[in-house]
Protein backbone atom coordinates (compact mmCIF):
# COMPACT_ATOMS: atom_id res chain seq x y z
CA UNK A 1 0.00 0.00 0.00
CA UNK A 2 1.02 3.74 -0.56
CA UNK A 3 2.00 5.96 2.14
CA UNK A 4 0.84 7.83 4.44
CA UNK A 5 1.26 4.94 7.27
CA UNK A 6 -0.14 5.43 10.60
CA UNK A 7 1.72 4.41 13.34
CA UNK A 8 0.34 4.60 16.95
CA UNK A 9 2.54 4.34 20.11
CA UNK A 10 1.22 3.80 23.88
CA UNK A 11 2.72 3.38 27.22
CA UNK A 12 1.29 1.30 29.52
CA UNK A 13 -0.34 2.63 32.47
CA UNK A 14 0.78 2.71 35.97
CA UNK A 15 1.99 -0.41 37.16
CA UNK A 16 2.07 -2.48 41.12
CA UNK A 17 6.11 -1.88 41.05
CA UNK A 18 5.49 1.99 39.72
CA UNK A 19 2.94 2.15 42.76
CA UNK A 20 5.51 0.59 45.09
CA UNK A 21 8.45 2.95 43.68
CA UNK A 22 10.64 -0.02 42.61
CA UNK A 23 12.83 -0.73 39.53
CA UNK A 24 10.60 -3.08 37.57
CA UNK A 25 12.58 -3.99 33.93
CA UNK A 26 11.75 -8.01 32.65
CA UNK A 27 10.06 -8.43 36.26
CA UNK A 28 6.55 -9.11 34.79
CA UNK A 29 4.07 -7.00 37.63
CA UNK A 30 0.41 -6.31 36.96
CA UNK A 31 -1.18 -2.81 36.18
CA UNK A 32 -2.64 -0.87 39.36
CA UNK A 33 -6.88 0.06 39.01
CA UNK A 34 -4.94 4.01 38.14
CA UNK A 35 -3.29 2.13 35.43
CA UNK A 36 -6.75 0.33 34.49
CA UNK A 37 -7.99 3.43 34.39
CA UNK A 38 -5.78 5.10 31.92
CA UNK A 39 -5.98 2.25 29.56
CA UNK A 40 -9.72 2.53 29.11
CA UNK A 41 -9.12 6.85 28.58
CA UNK A 42 -6.14 5.24 25.89
CA UNK A 43 -9.19 2.99 23.87
CA UNK A 44 -11.71 6.43 24.70
CA UNK A 45 -8.73 8.95 22.69
CA UNK A 46 -8.55 6.48 20.07
CA UNK A 47 -12.40 5.72 19.21
CA UNK A 48 -13.21 9.34 19.94
CA UNK A 49 -10.66 10.36 17.08
CA UNK A 50 -11.13 7.14 15.08
CA UNK A 51 -7.25 6.37 15.39
CA UNK A 52 -8.58 2.52 15.01
CA UNK A 53 -5.85 -0.02 15.03
CA UNK A 54 -5.76 -2.92 12.64
CA UNK A 55 -3.05 -4.67 14.56
CA UNK A 56 -1.57 -4.70 17.66
CA UNK A 57 1.91 -5.54 18.82
CA UNK A 58 2.78 -5.65 22.32
CA UNK A 59 5.90 -6.53 24.40
CA UNK A 60 5.23 -10.17 26.65
CA UNK A 61 5.26 -8.02 30.01
CA UNK A 62 1.71 -8.27 31.13
CA UNK A 63 1.55 -4.64 31.95
CA UNK A 64 1.94 -4.02 27.87
CA UNK A 65 -0.47 -6.69 27.16
CA UNK A 66 -3.32 -5.55 29.55
CA UNK A 67 -3.27 -1.93 28.34
CA UNK A 68 -3.66 -3.00 25.09
CA UNK A 69 -6.86 -5.01 25.71
CA UNK A 70 -8.13 -2.33 27.99
CA UNK A 71 -7.50 0.01 25.32
CA UNK A 72 -8.87 -2.29 22.64
CA UNK A 73 -11.91 -3.11 24.20
CA UNK A 74 -12.96 0.38 24.73
CA UNK A 75 -12.36 1.20 21.03
CA UNK A 76 -14.24 -1.59 19.93
CA UNK A 77 -11.30 -3.41 18.45
CA UNK A 78 -10.29 -6.36 20.66
CA UNK A 79 -11.02 -8.46 17.55
CA UNK A 80 -7.54 -7.16 15.22
CA UNK A 81 -4.81 -8.95 14.69
CA UNK A 82 -2.03 -9.41 18.01
CA UNK A 83 1.60 -10.01 17.86
CA UNK A 84 3.76 -9.77 20.73
CA UNK A 85 7.67 -9.81 21.16
CA UNK A 86 10.38 -9.41 23.83
CA UNK A 87 11.96 -6.95 21.80
CA UNK A 88 9.47 -4.39 22.82
CA UNK A 89 10.16 -5.33 26.45
CA UNK A 90 10.94 -2.92 28.40
CA UNK A 91 14.73 -2.47 29.66
CA UNK A 92 16.53 -4.87 31.56
CA UNK A 93 17.14 -3.33 34.55
CA UNK A 94 19.86 -5.92 36.05
CA UNK A 95 20.34 -6.57 38.97
CA UNK A 96 18.49 -3.09 40.40
CA UNK A 97 15.22 -5.19 39.57
CA UNK A 98 13.21 -5.75 42.79
CA UNK A 99 15.21 -2.65 44.29
CA UNK A 100 13.67 0.49 46.15
CA UNK A 101 14.33 3.38 43.95
CA UNK A 102 14.53 6.06 46.74
CA UNK A 103 16.50 3.50 48.70
CA UNK A 104 19.19 2.90 45.94
CA UNK A 105 18.88 6.77 45.25
CA UNK A 106 20.09 7.18 48.79
CA UNK A 107 22.64 4.61 49.31
CA UNK A 108 24.37 5.05 45.46
CA UNK A 109 23.71 9.15 45.39
CA UNK A 110 22.34 10.76 42.62
CA UNK A 111 25.12 10.95 40.10
CA UNK A 112 25.37 7.21 39.96
CA UNK A 113 21.72 6.62 40.33
CA UNK A 114 21.49 9.16 37.04
CA UNK A 115 23.56 7.06 35.00
CA UNK A 116 21.93 3.60 35.92
CA UNK A 117 18.49 5.24 35.04
CA UNK A 118 19.67 7.71 31.99
CA UNK A 119 23.26 6.56 30.72
CA UNK A 120 23.13 5.66 27.07
CA UNK A 121 25.60 2.80 27.19
CA UNK A 122 26.25 2.60 30.67
CA UNK A 123 24.15 -0.25 31.79
CA UNK A 124 23.44 -1.21 35.88
CA UNK A 125 25.34 -4.36 36.77
CA UNK A 126 24.09 -7.48 35.77
CA UNK A 127 21.53 -9.96 37.59
CA UNK A 128 22.51 -12.71 39.20
CA UNK A 129 21.03 -16.10 37.05
CA UNK A 130 19.71 -17.00 40.67
CA UNK A 131 18.62 -13.81 41.68
CA UNK A 132 14.84 -13.73 42.62
CA UNK A 133 13.92 -11.49 39.59
CA UNK A 134 15.99 -13.04 37.17
CA UNK A 135 14.06 -14.00 33.76
CA UNK A 136 16.44 -17.20 33.15
CA UNK A 137 13.68 -20.34 33.09
CA UNK A 138 11.35 -17.93 32.17
CA UNK A 139 9.10 -20.38 29.94
CA UNK A 140 7.96 -17.40 27.30
CA UNK A 141 11.64 -16.76 26.72
CA UNK A 142 12.05 -20.32 26.20
CA UNK A 143 12.89 -19.82 22.55
CA UNK A 144 15.59 -17.20 22.95
CA UNK A 145 19.60 -18.20 23.41
CA UNK A 146 21.01 -17.69 26.38
CA UNK A 147 23.37 -15.31 24.91
CA UNK A 148 20.28 -13.33 23.66
CA UNK A 149 18.85 -12.98 27.22
CA UNK A 150 19.92 -9.97 29.05
CA UNK A 151 20.75 -9.98 32.76
CA UNK A 152 21.07 -5.97 31.88
CA UNK A 153 20.69 -3.59 29.06
CA UNK A 154 21.45 0.24 28.88
CA UNK A 155 19.11 1.91 26.56
CA UNK A 156 21.67 1.45 23.45
CA UNK A 157 21.18 -2.17 23.95
CA UNK A 158 17.34 -1.43 23.80
CA UNK A 159 17.59 -0.37 20.76
CA UNK A 160 19.91 -2.87 19.56
CA UNK A 161 17.45 -6.05 20.14
CA UNK A 162 14.42 -3.81 19.32
CA UNK A 163 15.64 -2.35 15.77
CA UNK A 164 15.12 -5.76 13.88
CA UNK A 165 11.72 -5.82 15.06
CA UNK A 166 11.12 -2.49 13.44
CA UNK A 167 12.52 -3.47 10.32
CA UNK A 168 10.89 -6.57 10.20
CA UNK A 169 7.13 -7.26 11.76
CA UNK A 170 6.32 -3.37 12.46
CA UNK A 171 7.52 -2.06 8.68
CA UNK A 172 6.11 -5.26 7.07
CA UNK A 173 2.20 -4.75 8.66
CA UNK A 174 3.07 -0.62 8.38
CA UNK A 175 3.65 -1.60 4.08
CA UNK A 176 0.39 -3.67 4.60
CA UNK A 177 -1.42 -0.22 4.66
CA UNK A 178 -2.31 -1.27 8.24
CA UNK A 179 -2.84 0.97 11.26
CA UNK A 180 -0.36 -0.03 13.68
CA UNK A 181 -0.44 0.21 17.59
CA UNK A 182 2.56 -0.80 19.55
CA UNK A 183 1.79 -0.98 22.98
CA UNK A 184 5.39 -1.17 24.94
CA UNK A 185 7.17 0.80 27.58
CA UNK A 186 9.15 3.70 28.32
CA UNK A 187 12.19 3.02 27.39
CA UNK A 188 11.62 0.50 24.44
CA UNK A 189 9.41 3.41 22.89
CA UNK A 190 11.85 6.01 23.75
CA UNK A 191 14.37 3.67 21.82
CA UNK A 192 11.77 4.00 18.60
CA UNK A 193 10.82 7.58 19.12
CA UNK A 194 14.58 8.39 19.45
CA UNK A 195 14.81 6.38 15.47
CA UNK A 196 11.66 8.32 14.36
CA UNK A 197 12.21 11.77 15.40
CA UNK A 198 16.68 11.82 15.07
CA UNK A 199 17.27 12.00 18.32
CA UNK A 200 20.98 12.03 19.49
CA UNK A 201 22.31 9.60 21.84
CA UNK A 202 23.07 12.68 24.26
CA UNK A 203 19.00 14.19 23.98
CA UNK A 204 17.70 10.84 24.34
CA UNK A 205 17.69 10.96 27.79
CA UNK A 206 15.51 13.94 28.15
CA UNK A 207 12.64 12.52 25.93
CA UNK A 208 9.79 11.46 28.91
CA UNK A 209 6.83 9.36 27.23
CA UNK A 210 3.38 9.94 29.08
CA UNK A 211 1.80 6.76 30.09
CA UNK A 212 -1.86 5.65 28.96
CA UNK A 213 -1.79 8.38 25.82
CA UNK A 214 -1.79 7.61 22.04
CA UNK A 215 1.12 8.95 20.28
CA UNK A 216 -0.02 8.81 16.29
CA UNK A 217 3.24 9.40 13.74
CA UNK A 218 2.30 9.77 10.15
CA UNK A 219 4.97 7.99 7.87
CA UNK A 220 6.26 8.41 4.39
CA UNK A 221 7.45 5.37 1.84
CA UNK A 222 10.60 5.78 3.71
CA UNK A 223 8.80 4.67 7.45
CA UNK A 224 10.08 7.95 8.84
CA UNK A 225 7.84 11.02 9.81
CA UNK A 226 6.25 13.19 7.26
CA UNK A 227 5.24 15.56 10.31
CA UNK A 228 5.78 16.15 14.07
CA UNK A 229 4.16 12.82 16.04
CA UNK A 230 0.52 14.11 17.74
CA UNK A 231 -0.64 13.14 21.11
CA UNK A 232 -4.50 12.18 21.10
CA UNK A 233 -4.15 14.30 24.06
CA UNK A 234 -1.55 16.75 24.05
CA UNK A 235 -2.46 18.78 27.26
CA UNK A 236 -2.22 15.96 29.22
CA UNK A 237 0.50 14.63 27.75
CA UNK A 238 2.82 17.59 28.75
CA UNK A 239 1.34 17.08 32.30
CA UNK A 240 2.43 13.07 32.12
CA UNK A 241 5.73 13.67 30.31
CA UNK A 242 6.48 16.11 32.95
CA UNK A 243 5.24 13.50 36.02
CA UNK A 244 7.42 11.27 34.64
CA UNK A 245 10.47 13.23 34.67
CA UNK A 246 10.07 13.53 38.47
CA UNK A 247 10.10 10.11 39.04
CA UNK A 248 11.88 8.95 41.81
CA UNK A 249 13.10 12.12 43.10
CA UNK A 250 10.57 11.56 45.79
CA UNK B 1 7.53 -32.68 16.33
CA UNK B 2 6.09 -36.23 16.87
CA UNK B 3 2.92 -36.59 18.63
CA UNK B 4 0.69 -37.01 20.95
CA UNK B 5 0.08 -33.64 20.37
CA UNK B 6 -2.77 -31.52 23.09
CA UNK B 7 -5.52 -29.42 21.96
CA UNK B 8 -7.73 -27.58 24.61
CA UNK B 9 -10.74 -26.15 23.60
CA UNK B 10 -13.11 -23.30 25.76
CA UNK B 11 -16.19 -22.06 25.40
CA UNK B 12 -16.80 -18.55 26.59
CA UNK B 13 -18.43 -17.89 29.50
CA UNK B 14 -22.35 -16.55 30.31
CA UNK B 15 -22.68 -13.58 28.16
CA UNK B 16 -24.92 -10.75 28.30
CA UNK B 17 -27.66 -12.39 25.55
CA UNK B 18 -27.17 -15.49 27.55
CA UNK B 19 -28.30 -13.64 30.71
CA UNK B 20 -31.28 -11.94 28.69
CA UNK B 21 -32.23 -14.98 27.10
CA UNK B 22 -31.82 -13.31 23.26
CA UNK B 23 -30.33 -15.23 20.39
CA UNK B 24 -26.71 -13.94 20.09
CA UNK B 25 -25.00 -16.01 16.74
CA UNK B 26 -22.14 -13.28 15.11
CA UNK B 27 -24.27 -10.03 17.57
CA UNK B 28 -20.34 -9.18 19.41
CA UNK B 29 -22.02 -8.71 22.99
CA UNK B 30 -19.70 -8.80 26.17
CA UNK B 31 -19.45 -11.38 29.16
CA UNK B 32 -21.59 -10.72 32.02
CA UNK B 33 -20.04 -10.90 35.67
CA UNK B 34 -20.83 -14.64 35.77
CA UNK B 35 -19.02 -15.06 32.93
CA UNK B 36 -15.68 -13.55 33.88
CA UNK B 37 -15.80 -15.51 37.20
CA UNK B 38 -16.08 -19.14 34.90
CA UNK B 39 -13.49 -17.77 32.65
CA UNK B 40 -10.95 -17.28 35.52
CA UNK B 41 -12.10 -20.73 36.77
CA UNK B 42 -11.30 -22.30 33.24
CA UNK B 43 -7.42 -20.14 34.26
CA UNK B 44 -7.21 -21.44 37.81
CA UNK B 45 -7.91 -25.25 35.93
CA UNK B 46 -5.58 -24.82 33.35
CA UNK B 47 -2.51 -23.38 35.71
CA UNK B 48 -3.82 -26.18 38.54
CA UNK B 49 -3.46 -29.06 36.14
CA UNK B 50 -0.42 -27.87 34.47
CA UNK B 51 -2.12 -27.94 31.12
CA UNK B 52 -0.16 -24.22 29.67
CA UNK B 53 -0.90 -23.09 26.36
CA UNK B 54 1.43 -21.91 23.58
CA UNK B 55 -0.62 -20.33 21.63
CA UNK B 56 -4.10 -19.41 21.63
CA UNK B 57 -7.07 -19.31 18.35
CA UNK B 58 -9.91 -17.14 19.45
CA UNK B 59 -12.78 -15.90 17.30
CA UNK B 60 -13.54 -12.79 15.89
CA UNK B 61 -16.52 -12.06 18.67
CA UNK B 62 -15.69 -10.49 22.15
CA UNK B 63 -17.29 -12.84 24.28
CA UNK B 64 -14.94 -15.41 23.36
CA UNK B 65 -11.74 -13.25 23.24
CA UNK B 66 -12.04 -11.90 26.58
CA UNK B 67 -12.76 -15.39 27.98
CA UNK B 68 -9.73 -16.32 26.70
CA UNK B 69 -7.77 -13.30 27.87
CA UNK B 70 -9.08 -13.45 31.39
CA UNK B 71 -8.45 -17.46 31.45
CA UNK B 72 -4.78 -16.60 30.48
CA UNK B 73 -4.14 -13.81 32.96
CA UNK B 74 -5.35 -16.07 35.69
CA UNK B 75 -2.93 -19.05 33.86
CA UNK B 76 -0.04 -16.29 33.77
CA UNK B 77 -0.20 -16.99 30.12
CA UNK B 78 -1.18 -13.77 28.77
CA UNK B 79 2.28 -13.51 26.74
CA UNK B 80 1.69 -16.85 24.25
CA UNK B 81 1.00 -16.27 20.55
CA UNK B 82 -2.71 -15.04 19.54
CA UNK B 83 -4.78 -16.01 16.58
CA UNK B 84 -8.22 -14.92 15.41
CA UNK B 85 -10.61 -16.06 13.14
CA UNK B 86 -14.01 -15.30 11.95
CA UNK B 87 -13.99 -19.21 11.25
CA UNK B 88 -14.63 -19.93 15.15
CA UNK B 89 -17.36 -17.75 15.70
CA UNK B 90 -20.59 -18.91 16.24
CA UNK B 91 -23.33 -20.34 14.50
CA UNK B 92 -25.13 -17.31 12.40
CA UNK B 93 -28.56 -17.16 13.80
CA UNK B 94 -29.90 -15.43 11.00
CA UNK B 95 -33.12 -13.30 11.16
CA UNK B 96 -33.41 -14.61 14.81
CA UNK B 97 -30.42 -12.68 15.88
CA UNK B 98 -31.66 -10.22 18.93
CA UNK B 99 -35.31 -11.95 19.32
CA UNK B 100 -35.88 -13.43 22.26
CA UNK B 101 -35.64 -17.17 22.72
CA UNK B 102 -38.73 -17.88 24.97
CA UNK B 103 -41.22 -15.18 22.85
CA UNK B 104 -39.35 -16.97 19.63
CA UNK B 105 -40.37 -20.47 21.43
CA UNK B 106 -44.24 -19.58 22.15
CA UNK B 107 -44.95 -17.72 18.77
CA UNK B 108 -43.34 -20.80 16.79
CA UNK B 109 -43.83 -23.42 18.29
CA UNK B 110 -41.65 -26.14 19.99
CA UNK B 111 -41.37 -27.84 16.53
CA UNK B 112 -40.19 -25.53 14.47
CA UNK B 113 -38.11 -24.04 17.44
CA UNK B 114 -36.02 -27.00 17.97
CA UNK B 115 -35.45 -27.45 14.50
CA UNK B 116 -33.90 -23.61 14.22
CA UNK B 117 -32.02 -24.38 17.25
CA UNK B 118 -30.88 -28.36 16.27
CA UNK B 119 -31.32 -28.84 13.18
CA UNK B 120 -28.33 -29.86 11.40
CA UNK B 121 -28.68 -28.65 8.02
CA UNK B 122 -31.80 -26.41 7.98
CA UNK B 123 -30.65 -22.69 8.99
CA UNK B 124 -32.95 -19.87 10.18
CA UNK B 125 -34.37 -17.35 7.76
CA UNK B 126 -31.92 -14.92 6.60
CA UNK B 127 -30.96 -11.81 7.90
CA UNK B 128 -31.54 -8.44 6.15
CA UNK B 129 -28.52 -6.93 5.09
CA UNK B 130 -30.43 -4.04 6.74
CA UNK B 131 -31.55 -5.37 9.90
CA UNK B 132 -29.91 -3.53 13.40
CA UNK B 133 -28.50 -7.06 13.94
CA UNK B 134 -26.58 -7.83 10.40
CA UNK B 135 -23.00 -7.96 10.60
CA UNK B 136 -22.46 -6.41 6.68
CA UNK B 137 -20.49 -3.45 7.26
CA UNK B 138 -18.78 -4.52 9.87
CA UNK B 139 -15.25 -3.75 9.29
CA UNK B 140 -14.12 -6.92 11.31
CA UNK B 141 -15.46 -8.90 7.95
CA UNK B 142 -14.12 -5.99 5.27
CA UNK B 143 -11.62 -8.85 4.00
CA UNK B 144 -13.89 -11.66 3.02
CA UNK B 145 -15.95 -11.66 -0.36
CA UNK B 146 -19.73 -11.18 0.01
CA UNK B 147 -20.98 -14.64 -0.65
CA UNK B 148 -18.21 -15.56 2.09
CA UNK B 149 -20.37 -13.41 5.25
CA UNK B 150 -23.46 -15.30 6.26
CA UNK B 151 -26.80 -14.33 6.83
CA UNK B 152 -27.59 -17.44 8.57
CA UNK B 153 -26.12 -20.65 9.03
CA UNK B 154 -27.22 -24.40 10.05
CA UNK B 155 -24.13 -26.69 11.79
CA UNK B 156 -23.46 -27.85 8.52
CA UNK B 157 -22.61 -24.90 7.31
CA UNK B 158 -20.25 -24.10 10.55
CA UNK B 159 -18.51 -27.21 10.04
CA UNK B 160 -18.05 -26.60 6.34
CA UNK B 161 -16.08 -22.84 6.56
CA UNK B 162 -14.60 -24.03 10.35
CA UNK B 163 -12.88 -27.00 9.18
CA UNK B 164 -10.85 -25.33 6.60
CA UNK B 165 -8.90 -23.34 9.65
CA UNK B 166 -8.99 -26.47 11.34
CA UNK B 167 -6.75 -28.43 8.69
CA UNK B 168 -4.77 -25.52 8.20
CA UNK B 169 -3.90 -22.77 11.40
CA UNK B 170 -4.81 -25.10 13.88
CA UNK B 171 -3.38 -28.26 12.51
CA UNK B 172 -0.08 -26.29 11.87
CA UNK B 173 0.64 -25.08 15.19
CA UNK B 174 -0.60 -28.80 16.56
CA UNK B 175 2.03 -30.02 14.22
CA UNK B 176 4.50 -27.50 15.88
CA UNK B 177 4.05 -29.25 19.12
CA UNK B 178 2.65 -26.60 20.26
CA UNK B 179 -0.11 -26.51 23.39
CA UNK B 180 -3.42 -25.40 21.35
CA UNK B 181 -6.14 -23.21 23.18
CA UNK B 182 -9.28 -22.64 20.95
CA UNK B 183 -11.54 -20.21 23.10
CA UNK B 184 -14.55 -20.24 21.02
CA UNK B 185 -18.40 -20.97 21.39
CA UNK B 186 -21.39 -23.66 21.50
CA UNK B 187 -21.48 -24.10 18.05
CA UNK B 188 -17.87 -23.69 16.21
CA UNK B 189 -16.83 -26.26 19.23
CA UNK B 190 -19.39 -28.64 18.39
CA UNK B 191 -18.12 -28.53 14.98
CA UNK B 192 -15.21 -29.22 15.78
CA UNK B 193 -15.69 -31.49 18.43
CA UNK B 194 -18.22 -33.96 15.91
CA UNK B 195 -15.11 -34.39 13.27
CA UNK B 196 -12.46 -35.17 16.63
CA UNK B 197 -15.12 -37.91 18.34
CA UNK B 198 -16.68 -39.29 15.11
CA UNK B 199 -20.55 -37.68 15.59
CA UNK B 200 -23.17 -38.44 13.61
CA UNK B 201 -24.93 -35.48 11.73
CA UNK B 202 -28.04 -36.85 13.56
CA UNK B 203 -26.75 -36.76 16.93
CA UNK B 204 -24.54 -33.91 17.12
CA UNK B 205 -27.97 -31.96 18.04
CA UNK B 206 -27.63 -34.10 21.53
CA UNK B 207 -23.94 -32.73 22.16
CA UNK B 208 -23.93 -30.19 24.86
CA UNK B 209 -20.40 -28.15 25.74
CA UNK B 210 -20.57 -26.63 29.24
CA UNK B 211 -18.97 -23.23 29.15
CA UNK B 212 -15.93 -22.32 30.98
CA UNK B 213 -14.57 -25.88 31.41
CA UNK B 214 -11.43 -26.60 29.30
CA UNK B 215 -11.82 -29.96 27.35
CA UNK B 216 -8.70 -31.63 26.41
CA UNK B 217 -7.70 -33.56 23.70
CA UNK B 218 -4.44 -36.04 23.34
CA UNK B 219 -4.07 -36.07 19.29
CA UNK B 220 -2.13 -38.66 17.31
CA UNK B 221 -0.04 -37.57 13.88
CA UNK B 222 -3.38 -37.94 12.27
CA UNK B 223 -4.84 -35.13 14.74
CA UNK B 224 -7.61 -38.02 15.98
CA UNK B 225 -7.86 -38.67 19.69
CA UNK B 226 -5.85 -40.95 21.26
CA UNK B 227 -8.46 -41.21 23.96
CA UNK B 228 -11.60 -39.70 25.16
CA UNK B 229 -10.92 -36.21 25.53
CA UNK B 230 -11.03 -35.04 29.15
CA UNK B 231 -13.07 -32.09 31.05
CA UNK B 232 -10.38 -30.16 33.75
CA UNK B 233 -13.20 -30.48 36.13
CA UNK B 234 -15.51 -33.47 35.26
CA UNK B 235 -18.30 -32.80 37.74
CA UNK B 236 -19.11 -29.59 36.54
CA UNK B 237 -19.10 -30.31 33.15
CA UNK B 238 -21.46 -32.45 33.74
CA UNK B 239 -23.31 -29.77 35.29
CA UNK B 240 -23.20 -27.27 32.85
CA UNK B 241 -23.85 -29.57 30.41
CA UNK B 242 -27.33 -30.38 31.58
CA UNK B 243 -27.67 -26.56 32.03
CA UNK B 244 -27.00 -26.18 28.58
CA UNK B 245 -29.51 -28.86 26.97
CA UNK B 246 -31.88 -26.80 29.04
CA UNK B 247 -31.29 -23.37 28.15
CA UNK B 248 -34.38 -21.60 26.28
CA UNK B 249 -36.87 -24.00 27.98
CA UNK B 250 -37.68 -21.45 30.65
Amino acid sequence: MPAPYTLVLLRHGNSEWNQKNLFTGWVDVGLTDIGKAESERAGELLAEQGVLPDVVHTSVLKRAIVTANIALEQADRLWIDVKRSWRLNERHYGALQGLDKAETLEKYGEEQFMQWRRSFDVPPPPIDDDDEWSQVGDARYAGLADDELPRTECLKDVIARMMPYWEGPLADDLRAGKTVLVAAHGNSLRALVKHLDGISDDDIAGLNIPTGIPLVYTLGEDLMPLKPAEYLDPEAAAAGAAAVAAQGKK
